[in-house]
């Protein structure tokens, strides 16, 4: 999307062709900087301190570290050292495994002196494959978007809640749940976004905020504790979030005060749309809220705050009062019954588990 | 109530037997102070900037403060421009009003020579009263404690989920929420609370943390994100809050986050319960969500937050995206029909205009 009026992807081959380049996500929301990646080891950092994050931009990250490891030595020892080096990054990331493994078993057919430029290929293929997944559910939902705006007065907006960050920044474009809003905004329905906050980690107030912002979507920041009193007062139209994980039933589990949001939705009569690129439907899964380890994350997280101080430095502060138990559980899970839709690249879908398996017929059929 | 096993009220008369003491709050959580109040300008000025805060601590300011103007000078004329100076101080202030008025109309009949004293018999009632009504809603709220702990295996402790502080550091002991809580917990009941941090002014994780630390009740701070998580999974017996207003029918103003709370606790048949007294029943509303206007806050609330750095400096750090909107709307309603109680000074009333009016018709007669 657009920085500032400058076109950008999370992650691009550099113009010397044997590089890589990233936008260093480390560094947001207070600078926008770029991070070149040389070597293999440069992605597997780049993965591990989260220059790079969101399932998406992960998998297409790996795709290039492989790339960059089969340049210096195209060796099979070597390609297969590479996969491991970097599914040890983030051991639990579903596409960092899904992109390793596509990537081992297509190249270890390639003779070694092709290896390299096989892999590069491979690398902007997966790329591709998330911006064409994300474009798709662009279009499905700027459909949803638009047919509120018609009911609008002219020049009135659409007004989206969205909680955490499910953008572009997440992915190499466009992202899952801003997709729709982006497409609204750039083909010329006026939207308002509220973003929530999204504590622990201010994904919301940090990410969100920086890429709407810097492409010129107008959006205000509240606290998660905000949504409901807003829909009661019919300032929201229609709640967009992403999700990291789909039952089959069609339950999902986001980052934690997801379920909050769903519940207010319901509760005035708000539709609440989940968008998701479909390999993040676990099809082995059927309920939710029994069957979804929730992560229970650092209390550092809750109990610190990372900003900017008036002076310009970055500083970290203590938040909560000395010696109190901080819990801090990462996700939650938003039943099925309080979805309205899933907004996937073959269109939005009823959350249940017909719906979801006639537009997915052949994933059904690989987890029976 | 105890700070580290000493016996503290928020506010209480020096030994001097002429001037006051507060708990300097705005040195929370990072420092506890005891200010002393000489002059009637003292207490108009904790009152402004918030050393003293919560409608019932405010209110016994005010009173104190006008004893320390009788002190100084008991003529007609600096009564009523100390009662003038005070409710200055915080315009909008339900208590305060209350307090100055009660003091106005009972000192003008005192004779000049011992309206000192009367003004601080006077201050010293609205304490012992605000005390009595919070004990009151105490042991009220004990019962409800009591009856889920019977439930349980020995030992096990209740799980309470409270939000923002409607705590004894508001009040001048015991607190509304708190007070069910802390005479459990006094009592041999074991409890554990949930403490939401309470975006975005943190009273949550600054004010209710360190007053139950310090009196020693278990608790863990979570991020208001986190409730609705934690009762799908049996985590929360009962959620108890305070209320900023109640209209006659039970709808509850809160702190901004209540509403959402009360949803997920409907949703997961965990008990809702609001303490509160009496005075902030409204009888002259009946719809909370139509007719209570919601305070706009400033934006800096959202997105500056203040804390102690590693070594030791109190800073205040920028945590949102440079150039994003903030929108901090402060309170919201929560409507009855998510209240399970109201649990007042004379006992536990559903959230019913019938039951409200019966337990109290002086008040229902007054409004008419």
């Amino acid at each position: 999307m657009n920085v500032d009026g400058k076109k950008y992807r999370t992650i691009w081959l550099a113009e010397d062709g044997g590089s890589v380049e990233i936008i260093d996500q480390t560094k947001f929301p207070y600078a926008f900087e770029i991070a070149r990646l040389h070597t293999m080891e440069d992605a597997a950092h780049a993965i591990r301190v989260m220059q790079v994050r969101g399932a998406p931009l992960i998998g297409a990250t790996a795709g290039y570290g492989v790339a960059l490891a089969m340049r210096a030595d195209p060796s099979d020892a070597n390609l297969h050292a590479a996969c491991s080096a970097l599914l040890e990054t983030r051991p639990t990331a579903v596409n960092l495994h899904w992109a390793l493994d596509k990537a081992r078993k297509s190249l270890i057919q390639v003779a070694p002196e092709n290896r390299a430029a096989a892999a590069f290929t491979l690398a902007n293929d997966i790329c591709d494959e998330d911006i064409a997944i994300n474009m798709s559910i662009g279009m499905h939902g700027m459909e949803l978007i638009a047919a509120i705006s018609r009911l609008k007065r002219e020049g009135e907006p659409v007004n989206i809640l969205t909680h955490c960050n499910a953008g572009w920044l997440a992915t190499v474009d466009w992202g899952t749940a801003t997709a729709p809003i982006y497409m609204s905004h750039d083909g010329g329905i006026p939207v308002h976004v509220w973003v929530d906050e999204t504590r622990p980690r201010n994904q919301g107030a940090f990410l969100t905020a920086w890429e709407l912002g810097h492409h010129g979507v107008p959006h205000t920041v509240i606290v998660d504790n905000a949504g409901g009193h807003l829909m009661q007062h019919g300032e929201v139209d229609i709640v967009i979030t992403g999700t990291d994980r789909t039952t089959a039933t069609g339950d999902v589990c986001n980052k934690i005060g997801t379920y909050l949001k769903a519940l207010a939705a319901k509760d005035n009569n708000v539709p609440f749309y989940v968008a998701l690129p479909s390999p993040t439907i676990d099809f082995s899964l059927s309920d939710g809220v029994s069957q979804i380890p929730i992560e229970e994350r650092s209390g550092l997280e809750v109990s610190q705050m990372t900003g900017r101080t008036e002076a310009g430095a970055i500083e970290t502060i203590n938040i909560v009062a000395d010696g109190s138990e901080v819990g801090n559980p990462a996700f939650d899970v938003t039943p099925a019954r309080l979805v309205t839709g899933l907004i996937t690249e073959r269109g939005v879908l009823e959350p249940n588990r017909k719906s979801i398996a006639d537009a997915f017929p052949e994933r059904v059929k690989m987890s029976a």
